[in-house]
């Protein structure tokens, strides 16, 4: 074997290595360094190349890639939706990813990003809930215990600084399985038997429930005044999880409104329904929360610079680690002209 | 270190793999059996969801990703142009590419593509040659040396059955290194001192240049009767090689309408200047060579559908061998549901 140049080999972060590098880091640290990655690619959001997915449809799911570029970077995830994997012991969503260098095209780092889209999914909630709900909030009740949920809890947690979560799931088991998982996170966990009782007190209601159909996982009569209504399942056609009622009530903001009117709760509002995007409260261009009554919603679908912001996060913390494996992708012949005489002398 | 299970380890093809691999089959078996496969979806080209590829494009060149299926495989190509990079010592073109299963969303197989891309573009070329070139040829004048000459040259002769090729590059050290590495590959080699010289008595033209600009390598009165032009090099907008007269002189045959007239050499003609899909020779639907003083064009750009056929060729020849890693690409728990509880039990 031939050894391969520097620029042929790319860093891989596998399954592994990722969940090592979150340990190493410490999962609420990582939680909050993800955040401000994401805080900052959404305050240079005019910057960046805002392609749409590219999704390929079947019967049983969907296969989408999701690139972008800051000019300096690209970078792409692929992710499938396959809601009937569960009943197959396979996960509904699996992921990974890669960033490049816009001046060569050379890839820098291929990832998994089934462990790290969920990490960047919560680290997105919790900044989005640390700007948008209520002063002080303490408690949030947290609607479908599934994949999600314990990361939601944490990064409320490390982020907006929440002390108790509410769970509710229609699964029994489903709930028994978070509260396992957030025995010893320091959060004071209440197992709940309706979603009701869940969002009793709770200042941030997060709902992440996995049907692919139109649901109606909070009801308008549920939801009170003052709450910030954080949105996660609802993020394809035909999945939702709110009653349009009390999207009309809320002060809706997105990541993306071109994406989130395809894909989010607004799906189920006119197309010209306002809705403000998250950026421009950032960059204090729009006003987020305007009062402690008002129901904040954000009507969260996921968005390729959250990716790409992870992306470069895990690029910046595995430098001088172990965390990564270096993957002989790129041939790199001496002459790049003599890519047959490469082949060639790989045969000696 | 947990142990992965089978379902989240994908097969990864390096390059150096790759290369053991081709070895493993025969460069010229290997060419073959990429045209075989490459010829069997061209067959069945009305089932595959032809997306238009994906680019983001910047001052140094652009990148572009590659998606198609077949309803059952899910493939995509990442693949960058950068024409500058040669000069810093990188490779123009780089490319790695994805099977994945349609049915689970779940990636099947991630191999580099540089070595196979080159592979299958040649291989491509032969098959096309096969059906379109004049009977009996047994000379191709080779313009342009770089990197795809060699490859092109040998699949020439597995598959079209040449003797002779006749070279010929503005720079004369690129002639000479594809003249050495042709040395062993029982094909007479003509190192030509000009265009002209190297189309003498040769039936198949092939042109694979690399400025990205309008270039004239072929001018009309070079060309005569009765032979097939391959042009390769003539693949992204502003980027062409032959005159325009030689085109309206000729049937040419495409891979894909909506992206050839983009970025083929028929940008230069008419938006709607007839030309044939090369699946219809196949299937019958459409005449190819219909005399053997017809001047035939391939206006080659390349196909997601040939990158999806390369994939699955190796795909199935990795089976049972050892020329791949098993990748710890997606995260699998037990339960798909609890993938916090495997990132916790990753910590012990």
């Amino acid at each position: 074997m031939l050894t391969p140049s520097d620029k042929a080999l790319v860093p891989f972060v596998s399954v592994d290595h990722m969940m090592q590098l979150i340990h190493h880091i410490g999962i609420e640290d990582a939680l909050k360094g993800l955040a401000d990655y994401i805080e900052a690619d959404f305050r240079r959001w005019e910057l960046f190349d805002k392609s749409p997915r590219v999704a390929s449809h079947s019967p049983e799911g969907v296969i989408e890639l999701m690139p972008t570029s800051d000019g300096e970077v690209y970078g792409f995830k692929y992710v499938n939706g396959h809601p009937k994997n569960t009943a197959d012991g396979l996960q509904t969503v699996t992921a990974f990813g890669l960033l490049a260098d816009v001046a060569t095209g050379y890839p820098v780092l291929l990832s998994e990003m089934t462990m790290l889209t969920a990490m960047r999914t919560a680290a997105t909630s919790a900044l989005v809930a640390r700007v948008l709900a209520p002063k002080g909030a303490t408690t949030m009740a947290m609607i479908g215990n599934g994949a999600q949920s314990e990361f939601q809890s944490i990064a409320m947690k490390a982020i907006v600084g929440i002390d108790t979560v509410r769970l509710y799931d229609v699964d029994t088991k489903a709930t028994a399985k978070c509260a396992a998982n957030l025995a010893n996170s320091g959060l004071t966990v209440v197992s709940c038997d309706s979603a009701q009782e869940a969002i009793e007190g709770a200042q941030i209601l997060t709902t992440c429930t996995a049907d692919k159909q139109y649901a109606t996982i909070l009801t308008d009569n549920m939801v009170g005044a003052g709450v910030h209504i954080n949105a996660i399942g609802g993020d394809c056609p035909g999945k939702t999880e709110l009653a349009p009622a009390i999207l009309t009530r809320s002060d809706i903001f997105v990541e993306f409104p071109a994406q989130t009117r395809i894909e989010g709760e607004i799906q189920q509002l006119a197309p010209d329904h306002p809705v403000t995007e998250f950026w421009e409260v950032l960059s204090g261009a729009k006003p987020g929360r305007t009062s402690q009554s008002q129901i904040t919603l954000f009507d969260s679908v996921g968005f390729a610079t959250e990716d790409f912001s992870a992306l470069r996060y895990v690029r910046d913390q595995i430098a001088g680690t172990d965390y990564f494996h270096p993957l002989d992708l790129l041939a790199d012949p001496d002459d790049p002209r003599d890519l047959f005489g490469m082949l060639q002398r790989a045969k000696a």
